[in-house]
């Protein structure tokens, strides 16, 4: 090695060691009779001191050394007069004897800071030198973690992590998929897995009743802020199993990870239905970090003249504790927030629960002290609280109650990255309409079970099929889902007949799966848990772009490669195709 | 769980105990008053008893079910009479008291057995079938052990796994790139990577310091009986390192392997220089497990007029020990072996060394007594033993006898797989000349640097430059490579310039690494060992094939899923493609 210490190990018991680091040049001071520079590598930064009285020379040359240069020194560790309680390398510094350049660097375009200058645009360019900074290093750090300690987990579980392909089949259902030209088969095509679903099932059919596998997913979609064409999953499945033993054992999962990557024990995680989810929360991924749970006031608040409440399907209110004193113009801006397009409410509902037990609200004209008491009551509402309430469609109104209360979660604080509150949602329907096809899409995928006291519906009520599907979620955000699959060839066909495919489409398409089915099938069920997700989330961030080392941009472009870019015509003919624009 | 324990973990601790299995019927035998059936599950095989006398109405049911049903059965633990000292689970039987079929099975196409009757083709179509087999599943799970271990290893050792990206930019230099067409950047292409090699440099560059990742790689290539055109590699990269600290730190790593996975010490691996593997060994990748090394004559057997010795630029041979009674079908053998096209010798030339001290040889007529045993001497060959040489061209020759002596090697069974001999394989050229574009290719790859020493030969004579690199060779199989890599602009240009690329090829397919290198690349080597190559070896098979979950057949096809395969026009369309034949 180049070195004999990193430069974020030496301390005080290591005083008057003769050592040699290696590493980047953080800064430089110079003091006149003196030159400070810190010296940084992957495990720490330390402090050099050049001393003009006994080596000039070697002070001049170190005077000329810019940031970012890459150096080796020798020198003795000494301790510090002026320590630095906040370094781990604090309380010492290096009294330099020599150095050598092992190599210049330019000027970078931002600095090298925790925070840094430079845009997002230019960071995304010079990627390698934004991977320096020391937050990126940390979610890199934590990334490397989590998936240690996932496998370690996994791994005393006796699950097998086994490697699925990458070049596999165009499948329409779902995402779009990336596909990849054959060359020595020209005009056919493999596609890259959006996850590898049917391989994980067939190696249950195979017999090997515990597998995980950490696995690029790819997908390609018009990408949102938060969304990559490449993406990592904790990809799982498990052999006779109910799905108790799925929630148990993810659980368990996660409680690990948060033990010894976060030093967090963690308690049972509570489970809710779908059901109750979007009718307590009006989402299928609450945030349980604070209550504010939805009440519904059709009984009391409908058929007294206020025309908008009793043309509602539902009228529905979250108490938003010690709020009683917004005042009009906080209250102006919830309603405008509630009426933005993407909230889409028409308006918004306030009542202030006044410290003397009467009520101020938007709709006094409508409604007495009697009535407001009344609902105030089913809020559980105490003076000095405000109510806010929507009303109108159903789906509609849960989804902008749902953000109102997000955003009231914001504004009180309530939504502490340091704080985990995970929990299982469970029960989900089977199958969702879709407008836009007129026909049933898998809620989950084609492969999940439906709940065996539910099968009968199918037929005749097909949306009101329960699957035996759930979600993990943590913090409103949903870290992973999965379900019990169809492990019955006859119930697999089925299935895909309800989801509008052809005999020929599911042959095509899904023969081998339900071909393995004919030579026995455990009963078998698994999960995905979004790895970058997951980590984004331990880390305490939305973004999981903060959390891969070279993410794409919105445009799905690798901007530090310059990729996707233009093949050469070779390689074209050689796979037999012609861009047509 | 549908069961309370699996089909490995019961034995003579366990009698008495009410216990639920579920697995697949292995097979089934009906006694008359007994029917004994073998469950199955990835732990093990249990044996259950079903009596007439007790329940013959369940034991009925039990002799309807067929191989590979899918069961569950409650009954309890008790003694065998008839023990089974080889099965973990041979000293005890479960006495049935109930079953549930989870599933049927139509009847296999082939058997589930160790040694199935099932071809190749077959097997392959269904996988998911043979993947039941033992020897599979030994297979794969061996896999898993060994992904485990290296990753708990190099965690342990400060590594980070960083992962990088699948789509990446493609770029001419080595084998072909399998691409993926970007729908959002109609007429670009992603690439698949043939490895990370320029990301993990740019992580060094980052300042990782310590980065690993066991990642998938992609080559376009005809495909040969042991290649795959998606493989795994554990890629690794270091910082501040000379050769010396790479070769240690993977050696260790190989070493913990070897006690860990096998069971196995591993002594000190031993280095030879790549000049001396090829006149030694006629190979760079020797297999050390035997002797046999080259023993050149040209100073002894030349110019005795021989004329085909004595026109040859090499005269070359082994010495077979106790193979001094091979009869002459025997040595007929071995010349129509070295005379094979893909060996391509002219002849072979013999000498045995009689127990009286006298010597028999093909070459009688041209060398005497004296001549002869001065050849003995220098194969150090002893009564009994038999020398075959080989003579002609030197890369020729050296390769033919590489040939002959791994031949004689498994003749003679010298080439134990149990037995593990690896070595280092130093001090490769830095380049090679390629007849066919008529220009220097790099032997490593371009990132390669030239041993300090040598560069001034660059210009001079390229041929003679050799490199800071190096491969792990084990039992004749080159396991991985890596070297110490340029971490300076300037030469690595002159290396661009050296290997044919012009300024701009140079600039648009690497412009983003040599860029970063102006920001302070630190000193950096690496490696990257075949996954798939290292855990067959440690199986003590040569085809990677039999461990690998769903590999692809010789025309680079998944046979049981059908792909490559067609896919829409509308997808086609989308990408802006259009097939032409």
């Amino acid at each position: 090695m180049l070195r004999s210490n990193t430069c974020g190990e030496l301390n005080i018991n290591n005083v008057g060691q003769e050592v040699t680091l290696a590493g980047w040049v953080q800064k430089s001071r110079d003091l006149g009779g003196m030159t400070f520079i810190d010296m940084r590598d992957r495990y720490g930064i330390t402090q050099l001191v050049f001393n003009m009285e006994t080596d000039s020379s070697l002070c001049e040359k170190a005077r000329k050394l810019g940031r970012e240069f890459v150096i080796t020194v020798t020198g003795k560790v000494a301790e510090r007069s002026n320590k630095n309680p906040k370094m781990p390398t604090g309380e010492i510094e290096i009294i330099a004897e020599d150095f050598e350049i092992l190599n210049e660097s330019k000027t970078p375009p931002f600095t090298i800071e925790d925070n840094t200058d430079g845009g997002d645009e230019l960071r995304m360019k010079y990627r390698y030198l934004d991977l320096r900074r020391n937050p990126v290093k940390q979610n890199l750090a934590l990334r490397h973690k989590v998936s240690i300690e996932t496998r370690k987990y996994l791994d005393s579980k006796q699950f097998f992590e086994i490697e699925t392909p990458f070049l596999i089949k165009s499948t329409p259902e779902g995402a779009r998929d990336f596909v990849v030209p054959s060359r020595m088969h020209a005009g056919q095509f493999y596609a890259l897995p959006q996850s590898p679903q049917t391989f994980k099932q067939l190696l249950m059919v195979a017999g090997y009743d515990r597998y995980f596998q950490l696995v690029r997913c790819f997908r390609d979609e018009d990408l949102r802020a938060d969304r990559q064409p490449e993406f990592t999953q904790i990809d799982c499945e498990m052999s006779f199993v109910i799905q108790e033993d799925i929630l148990n054992t993810f659980e368990s999962l996660a409680k690990h990870l948060f033990k010894t990557v976060k030093g967090i024990e963690i308690d049972e995680f509570p489970r809710i239905s779908y059901d109750d989810a979007m009718k307590y929360y009006g989402s299928d991924k609450p945030d349980i970090r604070f209550g504010m749970k939805f009440i519904e006031l059709n009984d009391v608040a409908q058929n007294k003249g206020f025309k908008v409440f009793d043309d509602a399907e539902l009228v529905v209110g979250i108490n938003a504790e010690d709020c009683g004193n917004y005042s009009r113009k906080q209250l102006d801006k919830l309603t405008d927030f509630v009426r933005k397009p993407q909230i889409g409410a028409k308006g918004l509902v306030y009542v202030k629960y006044n410290e003397d037990g009467t009520f101020k609200s938007s709709v006094d004209k409508f409604f007495d002290l009697d009535a407001l008491k009344s609902w105030a009551e089913k809020f559980d509402s105490k003076p000095g609280d405000l109510m806010l309430i929507l009303a109108g469609d159903t789906d509609k109104t849960r989804k902008a109650l749902n953000e109102l209360r997000l955003e009231m979660g914001n504004r009180l604080e309530l939504r502490n990255t340091d704080v985990f509150k995970p929990l299982w949602v469970v029960d989900f329907p089977l199958l969702e309409w879709n407008e836009e096809s007129q026909r049933y899409h898998a809620m989950h995928h084609p492969f999940t079970s439906p709940k065996a006291e539910d099968i009968e519906l199918i037929n005749a009520d097909p949306g009101a099929v329960r699957a035996n599907a759930y979600d993990m979620v943590i913090n409103g955000v949903e870290i992973g889902g999965g379900s019990i699959r169809i492990h019955n060839k006859e119930l697999q066909k089925r299935m895909f007949k309800l989801l509008g495919f052809t005999d020929e489409e599911a042959q095509s398409q899904f023969g081998f799966l339900m071909n393995a089915f004919e030579y026995g099938a455990p009963p078998h069920g698994g999960i995905a848990l979004g790895f970058d997700r997951l980590v984004a989330l331990f880390g305490g961030s939305d973004s999981i772009r903060d959390y891969i080392a070279f993410p794409k941009n919105n445009a799905g472009r690798d901007v530090m490669i310059d990729s996707p870019s233009g093949i050469s015509d070779e390689q074209l003919d050689e796979l037999g195709l012609k861009i047509v624009k």
